[in-house]
């Protein structure tokens, strides 16, 4: 793979990515002024992730605004693969569907995919992976979803909501069309190649359209969800992108649960955190003090300014002077990597109490409750 | 297809079946007479099913009973694709595997595959199928299976059970097997594709090993599974194989839930069963009555003899003199047929009063017990 070239897949992210070259490749529409205006006036605040292109692409946003403004109500679906440890990445689109959650009033559900990551996954047992989910709702519950108006999905516990659902989009794709848009082989297994019809299924689980924040790489399946939603007469869901998060370890490639060294996990001490961070952030500063000084850093490429871009400097002059000081040479690597470190302490200081508090009231947000459709005992 | 080629697949059968080279196509063992004997010697009953072929071939019998003598209990498991009415052709392994249960006071389990016919039949939708399953298990009911030692499974309702234990199943299958085996093509959908993985999962539903009573068309299934059992440390599933009951129309196919006229269901009135039987049954007696005096009949390729040896005739000495008779021409088409349509309106007479009894007490089937390892709530 030569460096302009960069691969996004639900299972592999690769490369460099060029986002604008990758809405072309996945036929998604860029997030233009006006639809930012319109989010802005419907919620009456520039959210950072916005503001900042954090979320930068979409698919049919635009209907679901107008659909809001004429009453039409819809509901917010997001999920993860518990292939591990929550990491600070992962909370990215999470805190941004919070923030939906109280602008627009609504529904949501998180799906849990403890079987995809088994099916994908050679060395982990489902056991594993479902203990993995129930740690990773901790730290979902923690960013202070409502209760009375979230429901977790974990798919080995809530497959009798799911699979007839997922049944009707299963009918309607063929291995060919998971050939073409995973790449799947002859060796694939049988497990992974049905498995997109259930990450589909919470598109349908309300007779409304949905709105999904995610990470761009999750796309393909949503791409096969939009196709077959005419075909059994539901609506196409509506998605909103986040770019990827990158690796501590520098660009290339999103920040990955399976690698300890380039993940900052939900649970990780100040300790760890300072040294992950000290020792693996990628930076973008020159090799000694004096040379930084005076050509300075590359604020671009550094991964502790990403991360404070992305998600722990809300305030846009204090990211701004950061910015500013670094690529003159006047902030030191040392300085911005110690302004990072506290930053995500700070923030794992709350949310760790949070998580802890979150295992106690798990089951307000896992067992299921009377808008769902389907009846849950069996 | 030449006259002496024959297809037999879970979804396909066609051609005028050769059951010893199916032995060998399949790589399936023939019921000895040793088995018979063993078999006879442990329940005290030599089964009429048995002893006329109609049961043919197995896959570690002898296994299972070796096992038994030294104390080791096994399971039954067999099923249904409720692609419709059930019809008496279904019956057949039913009634063995009632008999199995009787004589080897053990657990069965009885799995309705709502969501295959779903994905197998174009113009069925889940609904439909789910519905066809409730009206199959009466029938199962009927033929006096314990409450207490017996389990229906229907797919879509027992979901959460089988899910975990299918996807261990289906991490271990690829697209190439499913080829290999079934036939599939690009072209085949996915929920098809993992399906087989849930028609194995009852097999490891208790710890022991599982003896399923079917008809030879689903061998293909458990040849998957008895390869995977050994990777997922599980014990192979053994299998003891029918015949396929012939169509009404004449030899070549089994008898299909879906063509009306080849088919006698066990809801149809005793006029229905009569017209059917006197319009359709393919006759192996000759075209005028004269010829039928003088030549005989054929009854080895008449329909309504082979029902009657498969099923409707338990006395051998009864069923010899009918064999003799058509043969020397002594009796005619219309009397064979006379005795077949009392034989089955008597038995579907009892049949249908138990039938309508079972939907008070098909909770106390379907609804999970202690003995199954999965919670069933969610």
């Amino acid at each position: 793979m030569s460096s302009d070239e960069f691969v996004v897949t639900p299972w592999h992210v690769e490369g460099d990515i060029d986002y604008d070259k990758l809405i072309k490749q996945f036929g998604t529409q860029k997030i233009s002024n006006d639809l930012l205006s319109k989010l802005q006036k419907i919620t009456g605040e520039d959210h950072f992730m916005l503001r900042r292109g954090v979320f930068f692409s979409h698919r049919d946003l635009n209907l679901i605004l107008e659909n809001f403004e004429k009453g039409k109500e819809f509901f917010l679906y997001t999920g993860r693969g518990p292939s591990g440890h929550t990491h600070i990445g992962h909370l990215i689109p999470w805190v941004f569907a919070k923030w939906l959650q109280d602008k627009f009033n609504v529904n949501m559900y998180f799906q849990l995919t403890d079987d995809e990551k088994f099916f994908a996954k050679q060395d982990l047992s489902l056991d594993q992976t479902t203990n993995f989910a129930l740690e990773n709702a901790l730290d979902f519950i923690a960013l202070g979803f409502k209760p009375d108006k979230t429901k977790i999905i974990i798919n080995t516990k809530h497959i009798k909501t799911l699979y007839p659902i997922a049944a009707q989009v299963a009918k309607k794709i063929n291995f060919s069309n998971t050939k073409a848009v995973f790449g799947f082989t002859n060796e694939t297994n049988v497990g992974m190649i049905f498995y997109t019809s259930l990450q589909s299924a919470p598109c349908f689980i309300e007779n409304k359209q949905v709105l999904i924040p995610l990470g761009v790489d999750q796309d393909p399946h949503f791409r096969i969800t939009r196709d077959i939603a005419q075909k059994i007469n539901k609506t196409k869901p509506a998605l909103i992108h986040n770019i990827m998060i990158p690796s501590l370890l520098g660009p290339g490639g999103k920040m990955s649960a399976s690698d300890e060294k380039s993940t900052i996990y939900t649970t990780d001490s100040p300790e760890v955190v300072k040294k992950k961070i000290n020792k693996y952030a990628f930076s973008g500063g020159q090799s000694d003090i004096d040379e930084h000084r005076k050509i300075g850093g590359n604020p671009d490429i550094d991964v502790s300014y990403q991360y404070l871009r992305i998600f722990f400097e809300r305030d846009d002059s204090k990211l701004k002077k950061i910015y500013d000081d670094y690529k003159s040479g006047k902030m030191l690597t040392g300085e911005l990597k110690s302004i990072l470190i506290e930053k995500i302490n700070k923030f794992l200081l709350v949310h760790q109490q949070k998580r802890q508090e979150a295992r106690k009231n798990i089951d307000d947000y896992t067992v299921s409750y009377k808008h769902l459709r389907a009846h849950e005992t069996e």
